[in-house]
């Protein structure tokens, strides 16, 4: 179902007062394509917004730029609806209605998992980008539009925070050959975008992070660390459940450490998220309580106390990291 | 004194018997410079090795790949020695005798600061260069031979870890263009080597820093903040001190924070390292104490209890954030 991207820029082009649609828990790669093209449309005098229903995070709220709208009648006439970074109605609950306003659909994603129910007019999924942020640029060349230094910062922060800084194995020749091309732009300073996107976090964020990592639990001679940000740990530090984001990337770092467990207590449940190192199918262990992902990434939810949630997930992760090579 | 990148390989080629020389505690880009040189120096059938004074760091063992060598006799005739990523003799302590061997002296760096002691053969120095895999790379090229998987891994260490995963100012679209090429050999990924540099930490290494972090100190307002690293707190953890080289960044990602100072206490003195933001002038500061180095990054050592070197020098680092523009 892909189109070329040329014979998007030629649809797109012909097109005017375009909604933008970045998912739900909106990441740098989701807001940072949309603001991207958003600030594109506008350069080539067409109305464009990106439509959002929940606040920009703060560590990205620079990418903005004037284009985001919670506004779902902005637009008088809505001849594109555009979903970014996801494909299905699930990922933009809450703006149903904005989005069946588009005349036309389209869709920008690298998921490999294609939603049924909605018939697009175009589509560009690829699944071997590291970002949709990549896409996005081709699109945007494509379109003839100059990308400007706001457009460059945009592009940029959609690679980097998708690719973990250019770490990850979904990097690919491609993204740092447009993380190139973006170095030419005029002012263009990496150092400052990675500085709004990663050097504004709070004290009491960073000393939250330090309490579950002083008091991880290890299980499986070191294969396997558990770590509980509590309720009581988030009222104590003043944090929010989103401020502990970057803590199981941390667990990974550990020497030895195969898989990756932290307990997320809520109001109202607990949320388990969980990694793999080379060979834990947390995919697995997860879908065993309802939950899912990837086989190196995944999460489920218990409807019980943190105690007990331990008590019935550790055994299963215990089993998964001491199960080399059954992936 | 830059001579080409062409004319360089014209004299390397005909020469056989070749030192290469990281700097004292060799880092990412010393060490896989060396490594990825010396690989490509033996494919086209020359002696070479790695003159190393000091064990590989740990999360760089990789890098060693069969090159280093602690036997300033490995080589019967020495026809070239050659720096790397340094150009003083202060900065290869205990191997001049080494050194002197080498009937031609070669440098490859990007230190902008040159020592006048050492008169060149042949060197390049380019300050613009994140870093000197940049430079390597050319010059591997230029000796025709083929990038491997292994030199691939060395130099990609050598960008990433010197660009701070191509986040720093320092970055450009040749470390961007580069990284891109090594996508394009046979079995390279980065994840891979990105682990082995960063995720091999021991538990008690991030147990001591979270601790670090969780009793910062602050002044100024929350714009200076103050770490330390004891010795009670090494021996509680069973850490070293290089064990506490990511802290500072941590404490530079705080919201606010335009200053961060951590104390070292060794067994014999403590040493101050400091970071600045944007204005703050840390290489003044250390200056002041008999320290030195960058604007934004800077250190100083004081003989004297860590109570007192810190009523010393904060004092001083409290002037400095407070003294915005005066860079």
């Amino acid at each position: 179902m892909n189109d070329t991207i040329k014979s998007i820029a030629t649809i797109m082009k012909d097109l005017d007062g375009i909604l933008l649609f970045p998912h739900t828990n909106m990441d740098g790669d989701a807001l940072g394509s949309c603001s991207a093209l958003c600030l594109a449309l506008r350069s080539l005098g067409k109305k464009a917004y990106v439509m959002i229903n929940e606040p920009v995070p703060k560590n990205l709220d620079f990418l903005e730029c004037g284009c985001t709208t919670f506004d779902d009648s902005v637009l008088d006439d809505v001849q594109l609806s555009l979903m970014i970074d996801c494909n299905g109605m699930n990922r933009i609950t809450g703006r149903e209605k904005a989005w069946a306003r588009g005349r036309l659909k389209g869709c920008f994603d690298h998921h490999a998992t294609k939603a049924k129910e909605i018939r697009y007019d175009f589509a560009r999924i690829e699944p071997k980008s590291a970002a949709v942020g990549e896409i996005v640029y081709n699109v945007i060349r494509a379109l003839g539009v100059e990308i400007s230094l706001d457009i460059a910062n945009c592009i940029f922060t959609a690679i980097t925070t998708d690719t973990g800084n250019f770490q990850h194995s979904n990097t690919t020749s491609r993204s740092h050959e447009i993380a190139g091309h973006l170095y030419k732009i005029e002012g263009f300073n990496s150092k400052v975008i990675s500085a709004l996107i990663y050097d504004r976090r709070s004290k009491e964020a960073l000393k939250m992070e330090s309490e579950v990592i002083s008091n991880l639990d290890f299980y499986a001679d070191g294969k396997l660390a558990v770590g509980k940000v509590t309720q009581k740990l988030l009222k104590e530090n003043g944090c929010t459940l989103d401020e502990a984001d970057g803590i199981i990337q941390k667990m990974m770092s550990i020497d030895g450490v195969e898989g990756a467990c932290l307990f997320k207590e809520t109001e109202t449940n607990v949320r388990a998220s969980l990694r793999g190192r080379t060979y834990a199918n947390m995919a697995a262990a997860a879908a065993r309580f309802g939950g899912g992902g990837h086989v190196l990434a995944a999460g489920c939810t218990f409807f019980m106390p943190l105690e007990e949630a331990e008590k019935t997930l550790i055994p299963v992760l215990i089993d998964t990291v001491n199960a080399q090579g059954t992936k």
